[in-house]
């Protein structure tokens, strides 16, 4: 028998995903955001959600860019800070003392010292209600190459995500591996 | 220096969503969806992309409604066949032997044997692209009294999601716990 705790913004895993922009006068800012995902395959999209009130949302507006750099579970702490500040009052890159590296493919910056990085362009832009939701195309994925498995592709195991889950609790580590997508559950097919 | 891998739809972590709906005569079907994700916290929201070749897809059209049913690990294998197999072919509550529960909040089933369910109206769709985006408001979630930890919420200790890494490795368990959220960064601010 489930019980009923009510409607809440509770879902696991949800990512830790720190978004790079720059302001109207070209400094950096970083934000942690939970709320997003990849949402579409062709063309590659992510979305993010932001509140108004946040930096990160005028410079979104502003420059239709940014980037997500995700952190190795080592960076929690800075994660974690870089969620709790404002850009409007304090400069996260100085404060953490995390590297702001210009991106060659849109108006944004990431986090030098996390390993996989999203460029992408805001395509569209959809209100929702506390939250705003920006859809960005992926214009291209930077890794450092430490993080690099088959087929140049990043290697979860390498890259040392960690995730956040809303219920209270905190920050997790990856763990084992379960098994193969797209076949460990072939078995059932077979019926 | 990091190096150029192309526009590609990875990100960490990828969650596996077992999304419940009925079709026009009433048959439940599940669908697992890694593309999704909160993405307002007022009024609370989650999203899920989809295609549209998919049955979901009609369901959802249909109905405005659906469920998401978050499988403990030891569902891997189920959750794995759900993405793999199409509920135009193949019934998949049968096949796996799971129980489909129609939801008391929205005309849609869940999984009974998952531990956590999103009960979800869909309040806007989006094409973005290859997939099309439905934003549900999260009407109610119902867990299981086993996974209840303090304040009535659920512990991820206890409900024990597992994540997708979409970099050809697979699903992976949740790990050790890394920080408590909006504390662990706390120190930053006292510079």
């Amino acid at each position: 028998m489930k019980k009923s705790i009510g409607a809440k913004t509770i879902l696991y895993p949800t990512p830790v995903l720190v978004v790079g922009t720059y302001d109207k006068d070209g400094r950096p800012n970083v934000m942690t955001v939970a709320w997003g995902g990849i949402c579409c395959s062709a063309p590659p999209c992510v979305t993010i959600s932001v509140r108004e009130a946040t930096y990160t949302f005028g410079n979104l507006m502003e420059n239709k860019a940014f980037t997500i750099s995700l952190p190795h579970e080592s960076y929690v702490r800075e994660a974690d800070y870089i969620g709790i500040a404002s850009g409007k009052n304090e400069n996260k890159f100085e404060v953490t003392g995390l590297t702001p590296v210009k991106s060659d493919m849109v108006n944004a910056p990431y986090v030098g010292e996390f390993p996989v990085v999203l460029e992408c362009e805001v395509r569209h832009t959809h209100k929702i209600g506390l939250h705003t939701q920006f859809i960005g195309e992926i214009m291209d994925i930077k890794c450092d190459e430490s993080v690099l498995g088959e087929k140049g592709r990043p290697h979860v195991e390498k890259v040392k995500p960690f995730i956040w889950a809303p219920d209270g609790t905190g920050y997790y580590a990856l763990g084992e591996f379960l098994g193969k997508a797209f076949s460990i559950g072939k078995d059932y097919r077979q019926k």
